[in-house]
């Protein structure tokens, strides 16, 4: 498997999309708010003009939703922009990485000349991260600056404000919160400093993937240098738009949040009855899967595909294996679609 | 002036359009194909999808297009995002920028910690480049990297594909050929080497800066580099597809370039026949004129504001000062308001 593949990939080889129902990518199920796809619709003769360079009314929303000020935020092209924009920027000698982990975190780090240090969370500590072994690890090997994703794709672990301070404390650290508003935890955006910044997506919970669009959060010298280390119509005239009807559609965030808790607990209670796969817990949108061999897997992922399922394979996440697959929760009938067929195939096998 | 705002400002400071004839952007006068347009409305339900990570539809598009293979291909989220993908990947230590240019290629640099060198071209030779002088100063100042754009914004001089090989056999030399689709000039992407590269921009001829798109030819292994360097999501959905269907519009492209060279011709003869008005001929789809005072050009910017008339003030342009503005080349009804009132204007100070 190639390294640095991700989920998501709906497309034939020729680029034409095929009908799946992807488990792959961690989408909100819900889909895209019908604001949204009104705004777009209004909007798309705007696309003649520039971006607005200075966002101003998405600036706005974000201040509205998130309490982020103008001089603190980066807005994105997706959150996968910021590790490259933040490594070229604080362009540290030693980036730590506790995996399994986004292999974007990686790449950007290798892309901006950075050695890279991996630390190993383990599946028997429910990939938990030990902030004492990390601070010992960032003093020991001269670390310049830790990523780390709350709640952690592709394990779900999340570090707790706490942690985050302390880390913060010895060195550099990036928190990618992709993922933190499908669930009921509180966002670390609040304590940023000269050394804690956060990034989020705004793609994956407003399920805009294939519009792009992010923000990240930093101590306000450092955003400034984020700022003028991209050009200024990075975040295209539809995301812009999209973005500010999303973040204004407060109904639909808590509607996804009580879904997505729901639909997990009734997901994972279905999964506790089928022999021969272990999960990981953890309150995410996903959901990280444990087969008794990698053929097993294979095989999973293998005939799921021929019947238009997609999983996510996470033999290239360090720290895994084939072993392990990864599923996105989605909504109640296509996860019975998912789970019926899994249980199945492993029947089958056993 | 600040020192990095460019023209297509159409918003006011709470990010709201207004409704501006806008010379001051050079976007295609003649809008978006149609069939762009409608390809974004068929598409619009894709974006829940991530955007093609091989951009499979995109790249067969532009080899068809343009001859350039995949291995060749860096598909951006507008040409300036190349600027800053460019000197983060190859780190030049000092960047050459003849000027008056494109900011971006300084603010990049800058970004990317370079040291900046600026050369001088002068008004009195139409602000041609004389390759000479380029390599002798490249050789005494130890210059890493040249950035020229062809046609060069803003004064439309066109360095010759023999120049930028001089040039690229003794530093690296990218060019900006943002502009190069709405005139009757070859490209010089056929001459990619080690130490040539090419970027152009597929919003300006298509009409499309808000939805960003843009792509760059470069030597194969540097391509590789370069697309280690950015995220494979770049490109949002829409662009991609908008990319095809624009692409694969030959028709578009040639009645563009007709009309550009008309209009141009007409908008030249006319201003001609103005007093006070001096202008820099070049065969682009914008036009540097020269007034004899700043306080006129501020004038002139200020009327023409107020009858929302967007002219493009080149204060902020190294080697050119306030009596400078630059004018997109528009159709024939909107270049005649835009001339009427410029004489009208211009008589009233004389």
């Amino acid at each position: 498997m190639e390294k640095y593949i991700h989920g998501g990939r709906v497309y034939d080889s020729t680029g034409k999309a095929e009908n799946f129902l992807d488990f792959s990518a961690n989408i909100n199920p819900l889909g895209m708010p019908a604001v949204v796809r009104e705004t777009i619709l209004k909007n798309i003769d705007g696309i003649v003009n520039y971006p607005d360079a200075d966002a101003g009314e998405l600036t706005a929303a974000i201040f509205r939703k998130y309490d982020i000020r103008r001089e603190n935020l980066i807005l994105l092209n997706g959150a996968a922009e910021f590790f490259y924009l933040y490594l070229n920027t604080i362009r540290p000698k030693k980036v730590l990485i506790p995996e399994p982990a986004f292999s974007e975190y990686e790449r950007a780090a290798n892309a901006a000349g950075c050695e890279v240090k991996f630390f190993f969370t383990r599946p028997e500590e429910n990939f938990r991260l030990d902030v004492d072994e990390i601070i010992r690890c960032v003093k020991s090997e001269n670390i310049d600056c830790v990523i780390v994703g709350r709640p952690n794709n592709p394990t779900g672990a999340i570090i707790s404000p706490n942690d985050v301070k302390k880390i913060g404390e010895v060195t550099k650290i990036l928190i990618d919160e992709s993922f933190v508003d499908f669930i009921e935890k509180n966002s670390v955006r609040n304590l940023i400093s000269e050394n804690i910044s956060v990034v989020q997506s705004l793609t994956k919970i407003f399920a805009i993937p294939g519009l792009r669009l992010g923000f990240a959060a930093a101590e306000k010298k450092l955003a400034e240098k984020l700022n003028f280390g991209k050009d200024v119509w990075n975040v295209n005239f539809l995301s812009q738009k999209a973005g500010v009807a999303a973040l204004d559609d407060e109904k639909f965030l808590k509607e996804t949040r009580a879904r997505i808790k729901s639909e997990r607990k009734i997901f994972v209670e279905r999964l506790k009855k089928i022999p021969g796969v272990k999960y990981f817990d953890a309150p995410a949108n996903f959901i990280l899967l444990k087969f008794d061999s990698i053929e097993i897997a294979e095989k999973i992922l293998d005939e799921m595909r021929r019947k238009k399922i997609l999983l996510r394979n996470c033999a290239n996440f360090p720290g895994l294996d084939g072993s392990y697959l990864r599923s996105a929760i989605r909504l109640n009938e296509e996860n019975k679609i998912l789970l019926d067929r899994l249980e199945k195939i492993l029947k089958t096998k056993n």
